[in-house]
């Protein structure tokens, strides 16, 4: 059929409008009020979407077997539908509506799949690398209020893919690598070493990597090292940094760049003296990353 | 946050907005116009939703929690996305889209997740039960194109559950029962066995059913038999007929019900001699569906 809407009969309209007053209605004995709200909204919007694009049985039986896929992929390791929801923006979305600008408050963006409960702590100025692949990379700054006063034992996750663009929980072997976390000391100060963000493709063997195929998108993701953190009283703020000059930054697969998070990577000759009393044999780069954090609940 | 769309400052607004713009031209590059035209529709209104009900961080979460619980528990036997489709109006929308009305042609209604291909054949006044529980049901029509013609070898498929409210692929012993298909003879007639539909839950024991408990929704459907006819020249048909007097007519989980649909199943007392040559000990019941198909492909 897959005719221009506005082409569709009056009579036509007022059954399509007749059935999704009636999906509506059903949810009226809900006593959840924001329940109500969240189904009834997605209910106009599901009907409204498929009378526009007068959406085929076919079409739909694609979208039956391609979630089907998504849920057939996705185990403990594996989230296609947070890939899904990144690829459609769907994530940053959330992300933008949830962190209002607030003063000079650091951006906030995507979550990932890729963060993992109890990483272990390193001390201040330690490696959170763990023998991960790549180059080291030195970083370091404050936490601090939109007043600017220091933030002293802030909670600071951080992870990141390795040097091959892979996160530890994508090998078999159970390893935790390129990720920890840490804490601020009293003047709000925190610093440890990494490895240099590298570009990496989210994972594209699954029915979201067919869809990108599909539609002629890139998989890769602009370089990036991943924080959360957290302080009494504060926000709670979930963000990256990116690499200056990666030629990604404007075609990032999950929409996750801002420019207030670029960041300048300095790389350092080989046999630059390295902080934390730290021997590198090869060139490392160095990094600073200065966090304001929001008023609000943690 | 969760603050009414209509008091978000505009600069934030403005934020949102650009990100949609992002999005949707990340597919500028696709070269499958109507894919393009379903995914920057998708996407679209994915983000008006979010941005107007103001999802909240949690309820993404809870929403792909959701997505992910429909996707375990979906096998070769059980559909939650189709399901979720199904309570949610979307498969009847769709059917409703593609199967405008054209003069008398019978109307059609969901799909289901129950049909199996491959259902065996059943003589004119063959028994379709084949064991299934329930009590005995004469179905005879005819099936005709849009002009009153006969439509000779017509194939017919129907499948309902059995008395207990299931069907056949729903038990753990792999039987086939109460599904079948047959042909209609030169005349255009049809004539079978079946079992006198009865009222039935949707699978509710999984992520779909606790969404209808969250709602206040029951997850029972109306009674009814499926059917699903095709002819070369015609619109293939795929559509139920309701039990009039049911009570569950008005609130049919999956909103399949149209008054055109509902069938009078006369109760036959126990001792009425039955057709084609069946000895019934108990009550039965017959009802007559005649069909028309619409022109179009098969």
């Amino acid at each position: 059929m897959n005719r221009a809407h506005s082409t569709v009969p009056l009579e036509q309209q007022a059954r399509e409008e007749d059935l999704v007053a009636r999906v509506v209605a059903s949810f009226d004995g809900c006593q959840d009020p924001r329940l109500r709200e969240l189904m009834t909204g997605l209910v106009r919007h599901l009907h409204t979407y498929v009378r526009e694009v007068r959406l085929t049985e076919e079409e739909w039986n694609r979208a039956i077997g391609f979630l089907t896929g998504c849920g057939q992929i996705t185990d403990d390791r594996r989230q296609e539908f947070v890939l899904l929801s990144d690829v459609l923006g769907a994530s940053m979305q959330t992300i933008t509506v949830n962190n209002e600008a607030h003063g000079d408050a650091t951006e906030a963006t995507v979550f990932g799949p890729f963060f993992v409960e109890g990483a272990p702590e390193v001390p201040l100025g330690g490696d959170i690398a763990d023998g991960a692949s790549g180059e080291p990379c030195w970083v370091e700054g404050t936490v601090t209020d939109t007043a600017g006063r220091p933030l002293a034992g802030a909670r600071i996750e951080v992870w990141e893919a390795d040097g091959d663009g892979l996160y530890d929980v994508q090998y078999d072997d159970g390893r935790t690598a390129a990720r920890a976390h840490l804490h601020t000391d009293d003047l709000g100060r925190y610093r440890f070493w990494a490895v240099t963000p590298t570009p990496y493709p989210i994972p594209h063997d699954g029915p979201v990597g067919r869809l990108l195929t599909a539609v002629g998108r890139s998989p890769m993701r602009a370089s990036h090292l991943h924080f959360m953190v957290s302080h009494a009283g504060c926000r709670t703020l979930v963000t990256h940094i990116f690499v200056r000059g990666d030629e990604l930054l404007d075609s990032d697969t999950v929409f996750g760049v801002k420019d207030s998070l670029v960041r300048d990577f300095e790389r350092q000759p080989a046999g630059t003296p390295a902080p934390a009393g730290r021997a590198v044999p090869g060139t490392w780069s160095r990094a600073r990353f200065d966090i304001v954090l929001a008023p609000g609940r943690t």
